[in-house]
C-alpha cells in the first residue's frame, strides 16, 4: 500500500525501544481517506487468499477500532471491538484475556461478550501492529474460547523483527499486513518488500 | 435519522439508573454501514446549521471514535482521538483533563497532543452520547485550551432528561444530536423527535 508506506516515511518517527509513532495517522490523529483505504486494502489482499465472506470483524479497542471498521465496511459486516474495562452495559456471559500494552507498560483486560461472538461466526481479526504478536494471541484466544472460526488476520503495520508473524505460523491462516518495517532506530525507519 | 431510531427501539436495553444499552451497534459492535449513515447525517445536519468546513473532527476514546471518523469522512478532514492514557509515543506539550466514566464509575483523564490541535483548528466535537454534558464539557475546554474554535457538537444519541443540552447552551453554537431519549427505565425505552 503505497500511500500508507509514504505516510510511514514521511510522519512515522523511530523511538526507543523499537517503537514506531504513527499518531498523525494511526493512534491518535485519523486520516479518514487512508483509513478507508486501509480497509479496501485488507478486503482485496483477503480475498486473493481466498477468504471472500466474514462474518464478524474483530479487533480491540483503542487503536484497531478505526482499520476494522474500515474492513468491516468493505466485507459487509459487523465489527466487534474488545473493551479493556467491563462496562456496566455488560451483563451475561463473557469472555476475557490479559494483555500488556507494549506503549503503556501496563496490563490491561481484553473483553468480549457472548451476545456478539458465538460458534457461529466467522472471523478476520484486525489490528493496528504485528509486534510480538502477543495481542494477537490473546484476541485468538478469545476467538476459540467462543467457539468461533479464525479465517485470517490482518495489520496495518508488522515490525518484523519482533517475530510475531513466526508467532502465527501454526495457525495456517493468511496474516496480511499492509507495510513492514525492517528497522526502527531512533531516527531511522526503513520498510521492506 | 430512522435507521438509528429503529436500532435503538428494536436492540437497545433501558438498564437502571437511566443507562441505555446500546453495544448491538454503538459501544461494543458496529455496524459499519450504519456507522457511516451516522456520519453523513452529521455533516448534513451541520451543513444546515451553516457549519460548511472544519479542519478537525476531535473525539474521546473509545466510542466516539467511529462516529468522529465517519464524519471526518464526509468533511474530509483528520479525526483526532483524545486518549485516557498517556502511550509512550506522545512526547512534547500536550492538554489533558479529567473525566468520569457514566458506565464505568471511574475517573480517567483525557489528552491531546499540541501537535494535533491548535490554535488555527476549527473543530467539531463528536461523542456516542450527551448525557449531562460533562465528558464533553471537558472535550470543550481541551479544544479551548488548545486555543482552537469550536464550531459545533454533535452526539449519537441525547438523554435529554439529563440536562446535556441546557450545560451546554451558553456556547452559542449549534448542538446536534440524531436520536433523543425522553424515558429510559428497566425495560422501557421513549424517543422523542
Amino acid at each position: 500500500m503505497d500511500e500508507l508506506k509514504r505516510r510511514i516515511i514521511t510522519e512515522g518517527q523511530g523511538l526507543a525501544g523499537g517503537i514506531l509513532k504513527v499518531d498523525s495517522f494511526l493512534n491518535h490523529q485519523l486520516d479518514p481517506e487512508l483509513t478507508v483505504s486501509i480497509g479496501r486494502e485488507f478486503h482485496k489482499a483477503f480475498q486473493e487468499q481466498g477468504v471472500e465472506t466474514a462474518s464478524k470483524i474483530v479487533t480491540a479497542e483503542v487503536s484497531g477500532i478505526a482499520p476494522a471498521l474500515a474492513t468491516g465496511l468493505f466485507y459487509k459486516v459487523p465489527v466487534v471491538f474488545a473493551r479493556k474495562k467491563l462496562p456496566i452495559t455488560m451483563s451475561g456471559k463473557t469472555y476475557s484475556t490479559k494483555i500488556i500494552s507494549p506503549t503503556k507498560k501496563e496490563f490491561s483486560d481484553l473483553i468480549i461478550s457472548s451476545q456478539y461472538l458465538n460458534q457461529s461466526d466467522k472471523v478476520i481479526l484486525i489490528d493496528d501492529f504485528l509486534s510480538t504478536g502477543k495481542t494477537l494471541q490473546s484476541l485468538i484466544n478469545l476467538v476459540r474460547e467462543a467457539g468461533a472460526t479464525l479465517l485470517g488476520v490482518g495489520c496495518v503495520i508488522e515490525k518484523v523483527f519482533e517475530g510475531g508473524r513466526e508467532r502465527l505460523k501454526d495457525l495456517g491462516i493468511p496474516v496480511i499486513s499492509l507495510a513492514r518495517i525492517t528497522v526502527i532506530n531512533a531516527g531511522k525507519i526503513e520498510l521492506g518488500t
